[in-house]
């Protein structure tokens, strides 16, 4: 902490656990639009406890636990100072790891569930990259509303298995790509209605399928591109089926008259977490590891659960 | 008239004068996604003097200028009978021509322009297939309201006269798709705001040119697709950029509570044809050159005016 000096309005946070998202490597890369002043510490998101606060702080005190929201830069570091506003206190019998990952994925998925369409119970909604934590917490989240989902994964080994844990978290159907290229995709939804709402994070024929199954009036919500396939569509789509394409990012909430919003939101995804009806998997590891978690991270030793370092 | 019964809400209206519109092709053809009981009569859209009326019509009297409205079919014929409630009022010293022509494309334009987003004088549009009635149409609204337009058009022998005859209905700029083929497109907007609203009846390259100038957060309202390309969208313009994409299609304004609103704007629109503040190139034909008339719909004879039929 030499050097680093905390002002009156300042908190100092001992990182406790953070996460090494995507998101977090495509800053380093430089293909993320928001890039910080240089030099910078990687993390946007994590967990740490109050090591001492600035005279003028009102709210914490040293010992609580806090994250920061809407998620902030530099999170992978031993320790940390950020004003107090950027700080948001949470319950310290939070799962660790739960604590450290839910103000990104988990709160896009309540979000997404959440600002696009009204939804009510025995409604649908349909999704590719299923198998995505945002995925796995859609199914979870609809579920515990009563909301159906259809999903959709990569033709890939390991998809029954796959099929499966989705289906043990609420899925109502699971379909890999190639189960869709049928005449009629919707001749496949025996007992479901018409989804409304639809969510892409892959692009390109995976994001047309989503299209397909999607009502008249129906809407997609395009939050991420893996595939790096662009997002094509017909014309009658826009005039015949009146569908509407909009975009997720986390990064708008970061206007100052969400964050309350979320903050609530995220409390509330917290207790899920910890009363079990909210899960995903996730490897803590130590920090010294950090070297094997973002190889793992990076998708170098093959499908491997999120990284979550513990400092 | 012969074997039509005219019952007690009908009206019988000779008609006067009823368009050959791209929609009422492909209606013939069976490549449009309403289709009307056969046997048949096309035309969709027209104007018509009232003949007789049925013992329980209490709006229209014998003489009475009529046009249905939402449009409605079988407007191809000398006679028509349908009941009160298709028909509305208009003025009798509304251009012939205008009156025949009022409900469908400058009606789409009116609408585009108001349903989609909130416009503001000295906001700006931006739109392909400028040289449509619609476009045209589009041009001449926003016009009237402070609003300017980008338009592009296509490239080919006598754009610079397009280019002349849009600026006469009041465009701010006018580009050929040649023209945009520039490292940024918002470098050629020295004058005017970034667009936060885009029209898009072409598709393909055309409809990712309107999208390169939307702000951020702005809409495309996809209306048609002359190119039959699709519509390509890479995923960072839905999560980065925040466009959003929708569609529009005239039919939808059937909904009965959208009848009277759109009633009010025809008023609107035959008022503006008459004060000369509302243009666009037609031809009037006598019916007995339905031949030479459905050919220059179809295209056969090169560009030419909007074909009127006179009855």
């Amino acid at each position: 902490m030499e050097g680093v000096e905390v002002k009156e309005k300042d908190v100092c946070v001992k990182m406790l656990a953070a996460p090494i998202n995507p998101s977090d490597l495509n800053r380093i890369e430089g293909v993320y639009p928001v890039r910080p002043p240089l030099p910078a510490v990687g993390g946007y998101e994590g967990v740490g406890e109050v090591l001492s606060v600035g005279s003028a702080v009102k709210h914490l005190s040293p010992g609580d636990w806090v994250i920061p929201s809407p998620p902030s830069s530099g999170m992978w570091q031993t320790y940390t100072v950020k004003e107090e506003s950027v700080w948001h206190k949470i319950s310290k019998d939070s799962p660790v790891e739960y604590a450290a990952t839910i103000t990104v994925n988990p709160l896009t998925s309540l979000r997404m569930l959440q600002d696009f369409v009204t939804l009510n119970s025995g409604d649908c909604i349909v999704q590719n990259g299923a198998t995505s934590i945002v995925g796995q917490c859609i199914i979870q989240l609809a579920r515990l509303r009563g909301i159906h989902s259809i999903n959709i994964i990569r033709d890939r080994a390991g998809s029954d298995e796959a099929k499966e844990m989705l289906k043990r978290l609420g899925a109502d159907e699971v379909f890999t790509e190639s189960q869709l290229e049928v005449k009629n995709i919707k001749d496949l939804l025996t007992n479901l209605p018409e989804p409304a709402l639809g969510f892409n994070c892959v692009g390109g024929n995976s994001a047309s399928l989503v299209l397909k199954f999607l009502r008249h009036g129906g809407t997609m919500v395009t939050y991420g591109g893996m595939s790096k396939k662009p997002i094509t569509v017909s014309t009658s789509s826009f005039i015949f089926k009146d569908l509407s394409l909009r975009g997720f990012w986390l990064q708008k909430l970061m206007n100052p008259d969400k964050v309350n919003e979320s903050r609530n939101m995220i409390d509330h995804l917290l207790c899920l977490a910890r009363e079990g009806k909210l899960k995903y998997e996730m490897e803590l590891v130590s920090f010294d590891d950090f070297h094997t978690a973002l190889d793992k991270a990076l998708g170098k030793l093959g499908s491997q659960p999120k990284q979550v370092l513990k400092f």
